[in-house]
């Protein structure tokens, strides 16, 4: 079954003013929705980061692929690896660890290998989880996933307002945290951090920890802290945590921290890339390892890549991004055939109000999703939603991802540093 | 797809008297065959060992799997484990490291495995290989693999003879490797050792070394040295080794002569199964480590496993015991799905007279297979000849291997003994 047509949409959705060490996210997000057209009319759906860098290179792969078997997916790999030798795609955010082309080649391979798992699942009549190897769990759990933030973006932006109001003290995370568990579910909650003094952080997970008794928690001041404030953080949240992730920058800081704090450390920061593997450990530097398919070179490598965590006697965990309901399904089958991937995974879900996927598609339920029975990943483009938020990605004249940019506009003098404090 | 029936046959096949450090191959090896039977018709192959304990351990397993879905993989590994707790095949031969219920499991997993995978392709149309992520190869390289021998058998067991001639000088084993080589037309060569005194055996690979320039070159004399005589051979034999296999036992062993010897250390004895992998890699004990389906816990498994090899920079072969027909496709589709699998994989084939799969299905040119393009593994059996070697298995009277007992029957005080020189 070829490929006989690339169509990659790229879309923007409406995000809130959500606070973090680089600063404040934009008011709209950005993703790249590929649509793989086989030659018997079989459509294979995939979804990735909207920055321009990265659509860009989706751009220049898809010449190289038009005629390929989507079953050939080693065969798409190294076309692929070869198309885009020393191009570098520059993760203007910055959550993600660093750049490379290696691991450039394996964020585009990835959105292709999930649109071309879809399209294979449709041919089949199988779900993707089945292609895998079949579903070790039929549900997938979530977390919450709270953010500090602003009111209300920028005035000028006229950017669409959104219902969370400001949250900047333990008190209006609390509230945040009982309106997304009760409209989710949710049982983890993860805190993202980083912007607020480490005192103030711990105090707010405290507050938490006491509102919801028996909920795990996890907090991300992605790398904000030094070795020294890490160490203070994790004594104060020993017993409240169940892992600290990202708390100081790199495998050899965190490799300090981890040996002396309490709890397990993640990373989705110091170990992006199978380089990254080996040192970090050596060094035992983390407990849990966050995985995203999206970067970590798709939807197979992520479930290979639990065979390294589990022989290392390391948890798996998965990582997210601002994120539509392609992605979210790329999600739930690649956690649904990996046994070790045991902890609830991350996600964006709640902050967004649009999709491109057909209405009710993915629903929560306590906290986790169904994992779709349905051919392929189990969802369905809904073309007027993919207009609209093809036309919202035209307005917002946004091109990447800048939130230390944006941030500077409600503080002046603000520039993004890890372990700052 | 639901499994309706598993039919076991256990089947024997004529094996001449080639040595090694546990003794003399007996008369006929064993191997189990599986014949899984969906609601649909479609029949599934695989393929394993035939001791009695592990035959037993499957048999005991089928009655847990009748009904279960060959898609879901996950479900039919979790229901085996449950099944099996505690109870441990031990590998009497002794050559593929300790025993362990997990590894039982893994094993028990990994016949069935195989066998769902080739009735998921042959229910979908698709070769087993494109159930994996398709092939980074079309074909797969194989070793020449060498073996000091007897001129015959016991006069009294009846058994065949083989053409092969007795082989215990550098001349035979020349012919043997001209002879194989001819046939088949392998580029790697490998020596099963641990037979004579080790600088024999390093003359004899010197005198490959000789014959066949160019040919990569191994040997494996399965733990029989001590770490001194490891490093001495190991220097002999600098600049002809692609690679020195097992020379001695344990992780901490091999780590001793890996930190000196001047080539890459291979095993698949020291690490024979996930636990193995963190203290042998962290000990930097091995190079090479050879990967085989049939214990490792399947032919995804084994895949994965290049990721955790990938990541240490140590490379990926695969072992091989006497096989048929059904375990050489699925040794072909792993490795063709596997990309760092990049050394000639292993094989015991040149030494069988007959197989249980139709006769021409697989076939050599140049030391490689083609992958096969037929949906599943690409083969078939053949009804007659399986008849034929479940008589040979009925006549051998045969239950276990034990190469040791045998050899006692040629040399009467002979006692298996790693690390014996």
């Amino acid at each position: 079954m070829r490929i006989r047509e690339a169509v990659l949409t790229p879309v923007a959705f409406a995000d809130p003013p959500l606070l973090n060490v680089m600063g404040v996210h934009q008011p709209y997000a950005l993703r790249g929705i590929l649509q793989l057209v086989c030659d018997d009319g079989i459509v294979g759906l995939g979804e990735s980061y909207g920055d321009l860098a990265f659509l860009d290179r989706v751009r220049e792969a898809v010449p190289e692929l038009l005629g390929h078997d989507v079953f050939d997916l080693q065969g798409i790999r190294a076309t692929l690896e070869r198309a885009l030798a020393g191009r570098v795609v520059t993760d203007q955010h910055g959550l993600t660890g660093g750049f490379s082309a290696r691991k450039t080649a394996a964020t585009v391979f990835s959105l292709f290998e999930t649109a071309c798992l879809d399209a294979q699942g449709r041919a089949l009549g199988v779900p993707v989880c089945e292609l895998l190897g079949g579903r070790a769990r039929d549900r997938v759990d979530f977390s919450a996933y709270l953010f500090y933030k602003y009111a209300a973006h920028a005035p000028d932006t006229g950017a669409p307002a959104d219902p969370w109001g400001e949250v900047l003290t333990p008190e209006a995370l609390v509230e945040e945290a009982r309106r997304m568990i009760g409209e989710y579910g949710f049982r983890s909650i993860k805190l993202k951090g980083g912007v607020l003094a480490p005192e103030r952080e711990s105090e707010a997970v405290l507050a938490l920890a006491e509102a919801f008794p028996g909920h795990p928690l996890r907090i991300d001041p992605n790398a904000a802290w030094t070795v020294a404030t890490s160490l203070r953080v994790a004594e104060q949240l020993d017993g409240v945590l169940e892992y600290l992730e990202d708390p100081t920058p790199g495998i050899a800081g965190m490799a300090e921290v981890a040996a002396r704090a309490p709890m397990p450390l993640a990373t989705n920061m110091c170990v992006v890339g199978h380089a990254d593997l080996e040192p970090a450990l050596r060094a035992r530097a983390i407990g849990v390892l966050l995985s995203d398919h999206h970067y970590w070179g798709g939807i197979r490598a992520t479930q290979a890549l639990s065979t390294v965590c589990e022989s290392f006697g390391v948890g798996l965990s998965m990582h997210s991004n601002s994120h539509l309901g392609i992605s979210l399904a790329a999600m739930v089958h690649t956690a649904a055939a990996t046994p070790h991937l045991s902890y609830a995974c991350d996600t964006h879900w709640p902050w967004k109000t649009t999709d491109v996927i057909a209405p009710g598609q993915l629903t929560f339920t306590d906290g986790a999703l169904t994992v779709p029975d349905r051919p392929g990943l189990g969802v369905d483009l809904d073309p007027d939603a993919l207009a609209r938020a093809h036309e919202t990605y035209e307005r917002s004249g946004l091109t990447h991802r800048d939130d230390a940019t944006y941030m500077r506009r409600f503080v002046p003098d603000f520039s993004p540093n890890t372990a700052r404090w």
